[in-house]
């Protein structure tokens, strides 16, 4: 494949089957993105008339809002469609449901579901361009994208660089579309992670599996902090909050050890004292609101690649 | 009532108390809605400016979208309530909370209610329109309205046409909608469900109850199967699903028994293996998805006629 | 500060530390939406461009509609987010989320919030406007400026007239702001409410305290009803419904001790046969459905006096 202008598929599935060049594609496109958020009037008319239907299977906030923003300033429309009540309720099955919305006039849906594939099946059932905005503990390829855009933002090319991802590993679709866009781009990656929330064979991926923090932030560029869910824990699959932070947490004594220029990523909401100590996490290593930013200008560069100039 | 250009009332509250002028309008303008809506920006500006309140009592993601894509294809802006919590909580009546949201600078209210009659009861007290979008077993007129459309669009004029519904006729506002909507066009109507679920003076509306499936499916042209609430059947208003299926269900098998022009209709959602078995909804001889895009265009056309070039 | 042409900061947070001629300004401003919002197509492209965000961590239809109609006139975008699920549920601080938010291209948060104080805290950590719709027991500006603008609309400058405000002072963000308003303008003010529901020292505010509301009304140009929470009679803050009805409900026999042009508001929605007799609610006296549409025009004002014309 060489010098691609367009997607080769009509949905971002996931980063697993994205090419290098479309990867590309997607953070450049988002740069002339960031721009336009910057105007004094953020909006452009490229997909006036587009109608894209957000789908989420799991409650997030901060995801639809920021899907919703990117629609909005390409002037697309949203409808937004929280399946925990509703239809779900009546029983009617995920390809009944995308279907029946793809026939009221919608031409992307942005879908979060519990189960890994769902996106994929859906894709395969309509005509519409499907975003997967996560899936299970498979991929979230627009938070791997914006995490790339910001890691390529702070210090150029990605070839060579040295990103250490820690924390759950095991149940992580950030931590899975991260490595499939770093890997494909160049970067060694490291992943860190209690021995109870390391996948087994994850090294196959192409990553070093690694149970000692320090030594692997030593001479890392970046470090993209995964979030813990609390609950997690109460299941017994890590020992105590206390000895997690202890091996795991990140705190400004802990980032002595690693360079000065390192960069801290986070995909949020943080759980303030567990992942990031405060200061950590309001300090100058880190990068989370400028990732919040570029998750707009990343989902803005999605849309506009998978239904800019498209006729229906 | 000789041509009519309007319609006469400034609300849709049901098909009893609708012409078959006034229906026929809407199916006319309808058409052109539906060529709207294939256009590569679907979008007119007839209804700009105009606000458009849906109020919803019950959950519904299917008909609520709906109704958000017909407002945003006229360039209507929509405010949604999901009335189960907020102010239902605290007390306030129906009425208080429809004369609100009328003086907040609402031009019509689509409004969905377990309470029959409620759409009547606000269109009284309101000057906005009032838009029926299912009221207890009363009626669904947008729904009676887009099978109607759907039957128009594949066998021409309904005059003389037969049209077996099937299902719980006692619950089902379709029905009533369709009922009335039929009869008036000239369609033989017959309704087929369990005794129990067979409203006792059902024929006074010009209908033939029959209990007999395989003898009224022999000649239809139609049939338009309702949604089996499930949870019914723990009442004790049908005896197990699996005698429903076998007396009511339509099957592959069963439907050898009909005419091989036969068209399947459906509200949705389906449950498949229940009303349907899964071979004939996904079958050549339903037209559920039909029903769908024409159900956006039959809200297009009830929007214009009841908003268009009026002002507030 | 002479004639203003702008308000002084970036947000409005409470009526407290706002000017007289800031109120003014608000108040004048809001005559002119008002004419808006009677134009046949009641929209001007004042905030084009503009994203404001309704965090709402109490629920409230009526006060979110309002805000949302308010934006879409000024043809600013919304974004609703109920927290009571999602982002709150992760554990997530009030200010990381507003950050997450600001930084995703908001212009303004509009926030309701149980803790009084939080829209200060909010508005000292981000750089986008920030409107208080409601904080805990402290302020809810955008009521009392619109409880002031209907005031006003009737009888002219508040300069010497009387308002009596009538309920649970105690727990009462309307009576607060409507107090620090009113006081500024000159107005003077009786608070009248049983005693566990008088604050201690709330005559501090310039107001004089009552027990005695037959007293007070006799020559109110205004009676200002608050809402009572039927859930703290429980509580035992008022011993009985019948009780509290005979003491402080408002009924058309009371109203003949009143002057024959007193006036009456209430914030909605309102508890008939509580705080109003169903007479009184329906009568001549009250001018609750023009508070409604006030508070459209009141909110058009601020979000313009806050956002129009500011560069990002």
């Amino acid at each position: 494949m060489a010098k691609n202008i367009a997607l080769s598929h009509k949905s971002l599935l996931g980063l697993k089957n994205t090419s290098v060049e479309e990867i590309n594609l997607i953070l450049d496109t988002a740069v002339g993105m960031a721009e336009v958020m910057k105007r004094p009037v953020p909006r452009v008319p490229a997909l006036n008339g587009k109608s894209i239907a957000l789908l989420f299977y799991e409650p997030s906030t901060r995801t639809r809002t920021s899907f919703e923003m990117a629609a909005k300033m390409l002037s697309a429309s949203t409808t937004s469609m929280t399946m925990s009540t509703s239809s779900t309720v009546k029983g009617e099955t995920l390809i009944d449901t995308v279907k029946n919305i793809e026939v009221m006039g919608i031409d992307a849906i942005v879908i979060r579901h519990s189960a890994s594939g769902a996106p994929v099946l859906v894709d395969e059932n309509v005509k519409a361009s499907v975003i997967n905005a996560g899936d299970g503990a498979n991929e979230h390829p627009s938070q791997g994208l914006l995490d790339i855009y910001t890691m390529r933002e702070k210090k150029g090319a990605l070839k060579g660089k040295k990103v250490v991802i820690v924390g759950d590993i095991a149940h992580s679709r950030v931590a899975r579309s991260n490595i499939w866009g770093l890997i494909k781009l160049g970067a060694k990656v490291s992943v860190v992670a209690p021995p109870t929330l390391m996948p087994a064979e994850i090294e196959k991926m192409g990553v070093k599996a690694s149970y000692d923090l320090d030594e692997e932030i030593r001479d890392a560029d970046f470090i993209n902090v995964l979030r813990i869910q609390l609950e997690r824990q109460q299941k017994g699959l890590f020992p105590s909050i206390e000895e997690y932070i202890k091996l795991y947490g990140i705190t400004a004594e802990r980032l002595k050890k690693a360079r000065s220029d390192v960069i801290i990523l986070h995909p949020g909401p943080i759980n303030r004292g567990v992942e990031l100590s405060s200061e950590v996490a309001d300090g100058p290593y880190n990068v989370i609101l400028d990732q919040v930013t570029n998750g707009v200008a990343i989902r803005m560069a999605i849309f506009f690649l998978l239904l800019g100039g498209k006729k229906k």
